[in-house]
């Protein structure tokens, strides 16, 4: 590809609204475009590194007997009524109506579609496992679209999904799946870990996910310095800290605090440091009932495990009205004793074990000094709900499994997740009444993984890992062009010829090359092909045309080696190999 | 790829609701599945035929100059605004707000993403002309969705965007692009036209269609034997045919029509022949204005010459409110003699020149009897507006125009519209201030042009053009598989190493090839094989085994061959060349 014709527009300025240095890079190396709060539009750089990311993940996906097919976007509202998601799925869902008042939805994910698929058309355990896949665009409406490409409303995915007779049959795949995904991260040139995960929206039995380490990740990942465990510490469990019996309960006290309702608030006007509170959150669960979660004033809710507990699909913060019907109060007030209606309490243990706590009185303006859990408030359940914070002590649950006593801590790191396999077992075959005849002759449900990468998030994530202040490193593996000719001057007839001639030969030779053919000073040149990233750059300069040699340098490398002009192609092809 | 493994749900019953040859083909192959009105899933055999007419068109489209990239699917209402087609597209876009309530629709084509982006990154003649394709998915919420993928709601297109800095430039550059299409079509098998067509909602100074021949296409070709002139009916003159003089006009008589709204059935009662009614049909354009069309009781009207004459960008029947309020009569009963309110009054030439027509009264339950032109009745514009008919007396406009007197007739052919180009001109720069600076320092419009191609209608129009009663029969340019190994028994086992053998020889030399390794009868084998229409089939039987040989026989041709089997490479690589 000549630069002269290539569509390629840099920029020397990073984007106000980066927010990450993937952003800014992909913008500047005119690899994408936003169009509008996270839906972005692929240019010709951008798109070459998609198609040799999809190729990688493409070949490592047929190699475990994939099928590749294209599923529509628009989906039918029926199919997800057969779930229960067309409900359960929340604000994140695109939904839209056709001219004939028909409900739709811009697929998110593709369950519904491939189960309704498999039951139509596999009948016999004969015709098992299948595993079926596709490169598709998936649609989120994220609350808040961020990253770049990294958390887009519409975005490149893999999704693939298999089917299997037994539950072995399907761990067996599911394993499967692991190292193919571990090889198409390798192949990426990306350093990741796969870590225990949550399922969410998807649900199932158990899942993974493969995160890339990078300090600008979303997610926190824990891992054992001593067994190697890791996990997303959303999944993480925390210790429960035992009760300071050090301290005697005290008589329960009402206190008059007018219109402070924060933590803070009361905390600095009763002088008590936040580990003396509880925190009273009314939730409604699954659109319909509300419930009273309490945790120690310094700590935050982790909603999926919240959800969990409950074995609900959604959870919300209550509005007012709600909250004054519970607590019998105006918000801020609300607490464990005295709740105006009865509802269920869910209570971590870090709230059930302060001795002598503050919380709110249920009655405005007042709140409860020493209250004591067993002799003031009970809870429905008392469990872990509560989220990890980055310098909590934490045990590595593997090594605590085996001896209690030992509290290893873990580590903690910031990861992009880029893949993550679920394994659903009978979830969507079982909503969908999706049923093979086994070789008993019983009708039995699928049982099901499915596994998922993002593929425009991987690109990212590449970049997240491997840029320097100038710009991008392509990994040979992903790079859009493999080598870029540089001719020091395009004008000068001699330079030409040998960049043209070495041009010629790459393309021969099915190298990837573009050459900077462009009416530039040497300077913007060498600026533009930092930022794009291409691995291997090949100047010609009139001291190397006098020497008979080019001048090959590697984006990862300072130094530039004068290589023999005979031998450049097979230097190049070595490097490439 | 082992059969045994492919997923590949073949069906031997036609599907109920199959409409064309192509549609009953494609569902049967395993090829697609539909999952609501022009809906589709993508089988692996269906993308499989996908990915090579991508591959084709990729090529050509590279070839001259194209720069590949993917737009996004979800466009915000604001750039729609920019060109006033989020007002004009009607109920064939699909709209939907996100969670912010903010205003999408789903792309039915991407001339304001294209014109938008270019206008921001392309500041100088120098960068012309540019070309910006991409290969993705269009929404269109199409009334009536028919012909399963030909005219989906949602489908797979190649579109193209071509900026220039001169009028000159853009037709040259159109010229090119129609060159690269007719390669890019014979290269997939298909036996077309390109014809003069209508430009739409897409707009622009001209536009030509591809068409492909076929008894089943939606469209109408009107062709010339004489100076090979092609054109789509749609956009063909109707000569305007002479007044009988030979009638003198009678005196205006009002009848009682109780309860008769159409020509039939007042024609009927009034014992007159349709060819003396006039029908009078009121629009409201641009969802503004009533107008009253006039045609000849034998014809319809062309919607796309209506709107034309009008120059506006919807018109649709009024409904019926409108009706009474211009005709003052309940509908059924309007006419150009005495309307209650005065509107716009168009008229075709088969309405003005009927001596003693029958027209309605404007009046509940009468009609009018002898109205003529100039005495009863007069239009604002009277022209051409009727759709030309398939025993018409056409003429072609071309010999037309050098000769009044030589009525060539126009043959008529059905097609199947796979490409469409457009010289937009400034339509979209223009409404965008879309500028570069040219070489004069002066800003000027980009000069614009649009090229479309429906991958998958293209995918459906080979199996229109290239079938049998047996199935398909593809071009070895889009075969899923250019050779299918059809072994009579795989599990003999002289047979199954003889299968393998040629298997893998065929892999290793890049072709891409089926092994029928199922445990089947060869009834269902061969029924199959001709079904999904794989070009080459290798037969290995015992006879074949004994004789070493191999039987090789072409889709489309009756006989099969023997041939050495050490031959049977090189043969296969000869067919294939």
């Amino acid at each position: 590809m000549l630069m002269s014709k290539f569509f390629l527009p840099t920029l020397r300025e990073v984007p106000a609204d980066a927010d990450t240095i993937s952003t800014a890079l992909m913008v500047r190396a005119g690899m994408v475009r936003k169009i509008a709060a996270g839906i972005y539009e692929w240019l010709p750089l951008g798109l070459r590194v998609i198609k040799k990311v999809e190729g990688i993940i493409r070949e490592e996906m047929n190699r475990i007997g994939g099928q590749e097919v294209s599923f529509p976007l628009l989906l039918p509202k029926e199919l997800w009524e057969e779930t229960g998601r067309w409900h359960v799925y929340g604000k994140e869902l695109f939904r839209l109506k056709d001219r004939k008042n028909s409900d739709f939805c811009l697929g998110p994910t593709h369950e519904e579609v491939v189960t309704d698929l498999v039951r139509s058309e596999v009948k016999s355990y004969r015709e098992l496992p299948l595993m079926i896949y596709q490169f598709g665009v998936k649609f989120r409406d994220e609350i808040r679209p961020r990253f770049g490409v990294m958390r887009a409303r519409e975005f490149l995915m893999k999704d693939a999904y298999s089917f299997h007779s037994t539950e072995g049959d399907a761990e067996r795949y599911y394993n499967i799946v692991c190292e193919a995904y571990n090889k198409i991260f390798t192949r990426c040139g990306l350093k990741f870990v796969c870590v225990e995960a949550e399922t969410g929206a998807i649900g199932g039995k158990f899942s993974h996910e493969f995160m890339v380490l990078a300090e600008t990740g979303e997610e926190v990942i824990a891992t054992c310095p001593v067994c190697g465990y890791a996990t997303n510490v959303e999944k993480l469990e925390c210790v429960e800290e035992g009760i300071s019996f050090a301290e005697e309960m005290k008589e329960l006290e009402e206190v008059y605090t007018p219109n402070l309702r924060t933590v803070d608030e009361v905390a600095g006007f009763l002088n008590a440091g936040s580990q003396k509170f509880i925190k009273s959150l009314i939730y409604v669960v699954d659109n319909n009932e509300p419930v009273l979660v309490l945790i120690g004033g310094a700590y935050e809710v982790n909603e999926s495990k919240l959800k969990n507990v409950l074995n609900c699909s959604q959870i919300e913060l209550a509005p007012e009205g709600v909250i004054e019907e519970v607590s019998g109060a105006p918000v801020g007030f609300a607490g464990p004793v005295g709740l105006k209606t009865r509802v269920k309490i869910i209570a971590d243990f870090s709230a059930k074990n302060i001795v002598n706590a503050i919380s709110g009185a249920n009655k405005k303006d007042f709140h409860l000094k020493n209250i004591n859990y067993g002799r003031d408030w009970y809870a429905d359940i008392v469990c872990d709900i509560r989220k990890v914070k980055e310098n909590d002590t934490c045990v590595c649950p593997q090594c605590y499994k085996i001896n209690r006593n030992r509290a290893t801590k873990l580590k903690f790191y910031r990861g992009i997740e880029v893949g993550h396999t679920f394994k659903l077992g009978t979830k969507y075959s079982e909503s969908m009444e999706a049923t093979f005849i086994d070789s008993d002759g019983k009708r039995k449900y699928y049982i099901m993984g499915c596994y998922g990468i993002g593929v425009s998030r991987v690109v990212a994530a590449v970049i997240e890992q491997s840029h320097d202040e100038n710009g991008i490193i392509w990994p040979l593996s992903v790079a859009p062009f493999q080598v870029i000719i540089l001719p020091i001057d395009f004008n000068n007839e001699k330079q030409r010829e040998i960049s043209l001639g070495i041009y010629n030969e790459l393309i021969s030779n099915n190298v990837e090359v573009l050459l900077d053919d462009r009416d530039e000073r040497p300077g913007v040149k060498f600026k533009d092909a930092d930022l794009i990233g291409i691995p291997i750059r090949i100047i010609v300069s009139e001291k190397h045309v006098n020497n008979n040699t080019v001048g090959i340098k590697l984006r990862w490398e300072k130094e530039e080696k004068a290589i023999n002009r005979a031998e450049a192609l097979s230097y190049v092809k070595e490097i490439i190999s």
